[in-house]
């Protein structure tokens, strides 16, 4: 299995998920609690002055600003522009990423759990997912298609990933998420570790994983405002099985909209506060399971 | 008791608090939900930049305009500043309140369920007060000192008072809020539109109200940084006794600090947002039982 020498765990990409970046604070001052004896970890606070205004971000969404022609583009001076490329110059060097690992911590305020974002299929980033989802019940593993020119900053290196802690609101420091999210942290450096180590960690075979399909925005009247909410029979029953006929939306007046569909989805993000102005009331995901025997 | 000639509606005061906000859009749409036989009620969405953006505010805290030399000086010209003189306008002419109740409709991230903030004394917001209580195991009903030179939007009338609603993430429409606060309204113009015509509605005679006691802040380090959390044992737990001796934070590093005080308390705000950047982590209130027979 491919040898890791250095890991950077990144937290406030975004200035107002408040779990992440306050973990970067604690892991600042004792940095013997994320160091390992076979290889280096790192901790960098992605968007100090959004982070300082306690808000998701100054000019643009950082978490959008890593697209390899946007990194080159010297006419892109925005604030985040400008700390995306200095992030890329401290984890890349002539084209080659510095760092083995990278964890960046976010929070969502649908009801997520702890979601591991996978944008590779590495079967060690596979191998870490089933560890993790066999010790921890809140443990849940999404993937999208591999990344190819990616705008994220998990896609610095081969080995990058999300984790998104929820439901927490924006702008709030929840001391049970802080504290699930730390020890989530401890499990992922640890299995790197003994996979350093050539030690296998026992774990299930099969993994469950969704897999993105695609978006799903409010309903909206023609100047774009929302006409719709999140049905309370869907709110927070993010990675529940969504039935063609399932209510969906609740107009603002009270009628229900069902869902359209042919086939059973697993919705994710749902009602995630920074995605309104993406135009994403939730993602769609199929449920997979994987046989990780025959894929290692 | 006082006659009701018109009520105003106020949504959207702090721009990433939908519930109001959307309310007030639908209201807009069907002012007939909210019209009664003897009074006229009127709709506003206060701070459409901050709502358009999805923050709480463009330049300063709306809420905090309305001070009355601060209406008069025309050199204060930040959007909000001017917002809070538009407003000002249209509902005061002359020193005259043109409305005889404000509700100012507010969201929190706190668990305070549907909580009324009264800033005055008047027998009728008593009255009100102990009316929704009996009918809505939701309704809480808070009250400081009445207000002199208050800086809220809700002192432009005697009868002005705030609806907190929570907990709920700013930035997100929660449909089950939505439809509670909008149930809430109904009572209120219901409750207004019986005491027009001198008919008593039933309601407790034992009113129980939230004093305002003192603000708490986060435990900082010498350049402001939060050093601890709210306590995973204190979160959402608002309005429940807190006694001296109780955990009330959490350090990052996983000491918990107790309530030092030397009597029981009932915290409220417990880790509201938008209060992160004014120094409170909570507010303590004093339980008292008010017998509204010997006051009315």
């Amino acid at each position: 299995m491919k040898k890791i020498n250095r890991v950077a765990i990144v937290g406030g990409t975004h200035g107002n998920e408040f779990t992440g970046a306050y973990l970067i604070k604690k892991f600042e001052k004792l940095p013997n609690l994320i160091q390992q004896p076979s290889f280096e970890t790192l901790t960098l606070l992605g968007n100090p002055q959004a982070f300082a205004a306690g808000r998701r971000y100054i000019d643009k969404d950082l978490n959008r600003c890593f697209l390899h022609t946007n990194l080159q583009d010297i006419t892109l001076s925005s604030y985040e522009d400008i700390q995306a490329k200095a992030i890329y110059e401290m984890l890349v060097q002539k084209g080659q990423s510095q760092v083995d690992v990278i964890i960046d911590l976010h929070s969502t305020t649908a009801n997520m759990g702890l979601s591991l974002m996978l944008g590779s299929h590495h079967p060690l980033l596979l191998q870490l997912a089933a560890y993790l989802s066999s010790i921890n019940p809140w443990v849940k593993i999404c993937w999208t298609q591999p990344e190819k020119g990616s705008n994220f900053l998990r896609s610095l290196c081969e080995l990058g990933f999300v984790i998104e802690v929820g439901p927490v609101a924006q702008g709030v420091l929840n001391a049970e998420w802080f504290q699930k999210t730390e020890e989530l942290i401890y499990a992922i450096l640890e299995f790197l570790e003994r996979s350093n180590q050539g030690l296998i960690l026992d774990f299930n075979s099969t993994l469950t994983l969704y897999q993105y399909l695609e978006t799903i925005d409010y309903p909206r009247d023609e100047q774009g405002e929302i006409q719709a909410m999140i049905h309370p029979q869907l709110q927070f029953r993010d990675y529940q099985p969504l039935n063609p006929g399932d209510p969906m939306f609740l107009t603002l007046d009270g009628q229900a909209i069902a869902y359209q569909g042919k086939s059973t989805v697993y919705p994710i993000f749902i009602n995630e506060a920074a995605y309104y102005e993406k135009g994403v009331a939730m993602y769609l995901t199929q449920k997979q399971m994987m046989d990780l025997a025959g894929n290692l």
